[in-house]
């Protein structure tokens, strides 16, 4: 049986400081229903991708809040796993379509975080860590993504201008996006003299807070204008990095393209763009690297001699990426289906990649304790 | 496809403040893994249902977390929908099967609330209410309940009599479940003469604040102690209470029970006993009229004339229920099954239901915005 992505929505990504958790899935959701002409009561489930909704806007059962605000009785569940809870949510809703759901479902990705202190956020954000193995010593997820930044640099070569690299491309992406966060160039110099967070990492190593929602409706029959949503593979790691067997590579992406890479029967020289989990910028080079688009070692090169730009071998974060277009947490993991829907559609205007065939999504949760891939054909 | 349950575990119901969130997960996957011959290497999925974990215990990410904690790389998933957290993730669980995981999946289900003061918990709580409509009003979950109880009298002679004999019957029934969070014998004068939570609710209307897990394995091949899990229906509903139809009903209830019965091809009067989602009394009366087991409105009378006794008609919450077994928010959806997997087995000692052949659970999430109702068959 087949998959297929029939509509999508999503909100723009900033500060919607107008806006509650609710405006945003909502938006979205209508959206995605239009776009797939479907009515809520043709609906038959609601999986919702949320990760501090209960933290951040002390509204947790969110399957049924939002089915039900847009009136849909069909079943509703939340699915929660870090900054992959949309990812996860969509593999849910294409297990429930394999198990014989026969009518279309609706999958939202959520977060709403700029109500709150870049402080508090951060603090919340930690409960993507391992709590009594990493938390309690007062880490943050920018220390965490240093020590993968430090233990990359010291096993392969890989450099300060190579990790510049990735946010000088996402920002310069970006600019193409009338939906990112934000809508500015940043050069080599300035990456690197931007106030360092957790050394080697700068600011603008780093993808921002942000509000914002995105949706899709996921049909076992195509229409004409779908695309295949051809393999979805979760991959799992221990949650704390002291008890991994490696930190030059998150195992968990690794695991996770192995089973899509299989499920959907390509390989990765067979994708033409990606969207991966630049929630960092050295998460970007360990991506392209454990989905073997290029050798392991060779991310931070290959950025740096343009593999990954928009006209490059294999075009990675047209969209900008997490650092440009932004993260709101459990809505990223739909977002980038939904943006390389656009692209597989050739509707993505100033930033479409020609001839797109073949797309594939890459969603981290923590530190690489969950992944998501997912692999898109257009049909 | 069929799926059964191969092995269960659960930890005692109550305060362990010995014991940390993963301890108690822990504790029930081992046991679960035990009692079905399987090690973790043998797991082709991990689905964790859990409220609140982030907001009590700083720990979200809960799926890879557990799994990372019990060796196992396979797929996590946590997933949340309020109360009714445990019987989502075990629907998840089997909708992975049925979409052709052909390895056993684990199922675990896990609360920790005690370490909080009980305004904390049930502060924390109302995030399974509606935020926006009703949790910043400061209305409880208590006062939410009790506005169905008074529509509840209000409509069909329902009397306080009525609901005491719900929590009369359940403390009964816990005194044969060395598992439960008290072990003590009420009365109808007891219940009644108890602290006003609100109106016409008291303190042994409630069920308590508690610490637990529960856990089991599913499969797609029988083994010679499994019982079938024949099928399981997701009911939604509008979160806010204002914006029901009806407050003499749960119509999500109503709506997954339709669901439930219709997959596992049986009906109301097949089921020889139940354990249902008895968070207030009221909501056992409301539970054993919307599953159909008595007619709309006789709920408290039948329950008083023992209909629902561990040797009437049909044995409604043996283990003792929320009321009186605990409610360890995430855990209970996972833990009724586990106790109806015992009672198919002939394996409830003290409190077994002789002949039981076909059984229910029914899993409430919030005032109703979510039910989950599941039915095993024993083979």
């Amino acid at each position: 049986m087949k998959t297929y992505i029939t509509g999508i929505g999503t909100t723009s990504v900033g500060e919607h400081w107008d806006k509650s958790l609710r405006d945003l899935a909502l938006e979205a959701a209508h959206q995605a229903l239009t776009d797939a002409k479907r009515s809520p009561d043709e609906i038959g489930g609601v999986w919702v991708g949320s990760m501090l909704s209960g933290e951040l806007s002390g509204q947790s059962h969110l399957g049924a809040q939002i089915a039900g605000l847009l009136g849909i009785v069909a079943p509703s569940v939340r699915v929660e796993g870090a900054c992959a809870s949309g990812g996860l949510a969509v593999a849910q809703a294409r297990n429930a379509l394999l198990a014989g759901e026969s009518k279309p479902v609706l999958v939202i990705g959520v977060e709403k975080m700029t109500d709150h202190t870049a402080t508090e956020v951060t603090g919340a954000l930690m409960q993507a860590a391992d709590h009594e193995a990493e938390g309690v010593f007062g880490v943050t997820f920018p220390a965490l993504y240093a020590l993968l930044a430090k233990a990359h640099m010291e096993a392969f070569g890989t450099t300060r201008a190579h990790l510049s690299a990735v946010s000088v491309k996402n920002h310069a992406n970006a600019m193409h996006n009338p939906k990112a966060q934000f809508h500015k160039e940043v050069s080599q110099e300035q990456v690197e003299l931007a106030p360092r967070i957790a050394d080697p990492l700068t600011l603008l190593d780093c993808s921002p807070i942000s509000d914002g929602a995105a949706a899709l409706v996921l049909e076992v029959e195509p229409t004409d204008r779908s695309v295949e949503l051809a393999g979805i593979g979760i991959g799992t790691d221990t949650v704390d990095l002291a008890s991994r067997a490696s930190l030059v590579e998150l195992a968990a992406t690794r695991r996770a393209a192995e089973r899509a890479y299989r499920v959907a029967d390509v390989t990765p020289q067979e994708i033409d763009l990606a969207e991966v989990h630049d929630c960092f910028t050295i998460a970007e080079v360990l991506a392209i690297e454990d989905l073997g688009f290029v050798e392991k070692g060779e991310g931070g090169r290959a950025t740096a001699r343009g593999v990954t730009a928009r006209e490059g071998r294999i075009p990675v974060n047209v969209s900008g990426g997490l650092k440009a277009s932004g993260h709101p947490v459990g809505a990223t993991g739909v977002k980038q289906l939904c943006e390389l829907t656009l692209q597989l559609r050739g509707e993505a205007e100033a930033r479409q990649v020609q001839g797109a065939e073949v797309a594939l999504a890459q969603n981290v949760g923590g530190s690489g304790g969950t992944a998501v891939v997912s692999i898109l054909k257009r049909i």
